[in-house]
């Protein structure tokens, strides 16, 4: 059987990114990480890390980290004592891959589960990065628009966020915006390199591309960067409503828009109060979500 | 004299955080990347890269970026055709290292400057790291706490951001809280393993820290966790001040607040276009922060 400290010291160096604030986390030593990281290798008899700034999960290493989240989830539908400082508090501690506009909006509301204590641990991660997270083990629930399935993983659908062009009154007067042709002069904000949302749309919209860009990887800083007249770009319905009631943002292409849907990734061996919070969150979010 | 375009591989590279990146970002191909940077290492006699995931700079390769970027900001102060397109279209590329509660409240407000064209191309970074960004010459500017300067660089205040700790109604009832000791008890939401807020400002007022977290690292899912009652904690007040005076959020330390000063870090041979972006922030700044 595994000595699961030493799992448990791979686990905390990959969600720490490192194996001081790995060390931080357990409150050891640094050196006492580095020697159950070895111990650990030496007893599967290969490495488990690559010693890279951030550290990386090998395939086996990976394995185990996966093995260690379904041991976790097991041992939380026990609801029995485990020794865990947490559990004696009945807290169960829920990693969590998110994308960021769903924690920026409505994500926190459907959270909320008055029976049962979590303590969430958000990694805003972008679509391409919270899945490999999940297959790695370093989650146990990730919110994702992807519906393919890690292995020992299912999913269930959510609903969608949907996205619409937008702008301020004033950005379309500074750039003499008057038809869609325009609005390639004009900068367009688009959250991060893997953000393709503004660039598909106004493919299929406008037939063209944005080429002159802000990068803003932040969910309310694009909002802001939105409502201060820096670009135009795609929001969520979520984050524009008032605006656009109050007219502080104008909807650029009415009637159209983009739905990113969403999925919830969960483990099959999932405990019985990750099952509530699901079920939960999947029938609050339809309050939220198209 | 060095061949530029090798340098702004490198610095491709490591801002997009590895080769492929680079490449698409280039409009060149993975090898044609590849190829620079060994030339470039070649002409230097060293690396210039650790080929880790992500890439990380060498110390000589951060003296060539830091110089790159020096160089950059002296063609744009020419203010003449350089063959970049972008600045063919007079479109100055600003790589900004920001802490994320600024760009999530006052900043973009304060970057509007009509005169200019900019494409900004935001980091958000915590404190620690958004520093060394600029020491690698990795950024133009960095907005952050700190007021020591790196080699080559300047500095200037710009105010403080002025938190309070607060939380929702539904949450004070929810957990029983009624003297700040039934806090402890109850979830804390914290922004990351780095934030250390939270924790300085209950242990100054409140004569403890927080144990049971939530980790919430997006500043808009923070006030969005806080206002569903997930949590207590700290917010900026531009964060807060409508859900304080529509009674949606509580101040829980009346007239107790953490002040986060920040500074505009600039390098010496800034450009007359940055130069004129910083005095209109530094004044515009004035608007928003204390």
């Amino acid at each position: 059987m595994f000595d699961y400290q030493l799992l448990r010291a791979l686990e905390a160096v990959i969600a720490n990114r490192g194996f001081e604030r790995a060390a931080q986390k357990l409150f050891i030593t640094q050196s006492a990480v580095s020697r159950r990281i070895r111990q650990l290798e030496q007893q599967i008899g290969e490495p488990v890390l690559v010693r890279s700034q951030p550290p990386v999960a090998t395939p086996a290493g990976s394995r185990l980290l996966t093995h260690l989240q379904q041991v976790i989830q097991l041992e939380a539908a026990l609801g029995m004592q485990s020794g865990d400082e947490d559990a004696e508090k009945n807290i169960l501690a829920v990693r969590m891959a998110v994308n960021a506009d769903s924690l920026a909006t409505w994500l926190p509301r459907a959270l909320t589960l008055p029976e049962q204590k979590f303590s969430f641990d958000f990694l805003v991660e972008d679509q391409s990065v919270s899945l490999k997270r999940m297959k790695q083990g370093e989650v146990m629930v990730c919110i994702c628009s992807s519906d393919e399935t890690v292995n020992g993983g299912k999913s269930v659908y959510l609903g969608a966020l949907r996205y619409r062009a937008v702008a301020s009154p004033g950005f379309l007067s500074a750039h003499g915006i008057t038809e869609t042709a325009d609005l390639f002069r004009a900068p367009c904000l688009v959250f991060d390199h893997n953000d393709r949302t503004q660039h598909d749309f106004m493919r299929e919209y406008a037939d063209d591309e944005p080429e002159y860009i802000h990068w803003c990887p932040s969910s309310e800083g694009f909002r802001q960067a939105m409502l201060a007249g820096m670009g135009y770009g795609m929001l969520p319905d979520l984050q524009i409503e008032d605006a656009i009631n109050t007219g502080e943002l104008v909807d650029l292409f009415p009637g159209k828009y983009m739905d990113i849907h969403l999925y919830w990734h969960y483990w099959q061996s999932e405990s019985p109060q990750l099952k509530a919070l699901r079920e939960h969150v999947v029938t609050s979010a339809q309050s939220y979500l198209q």
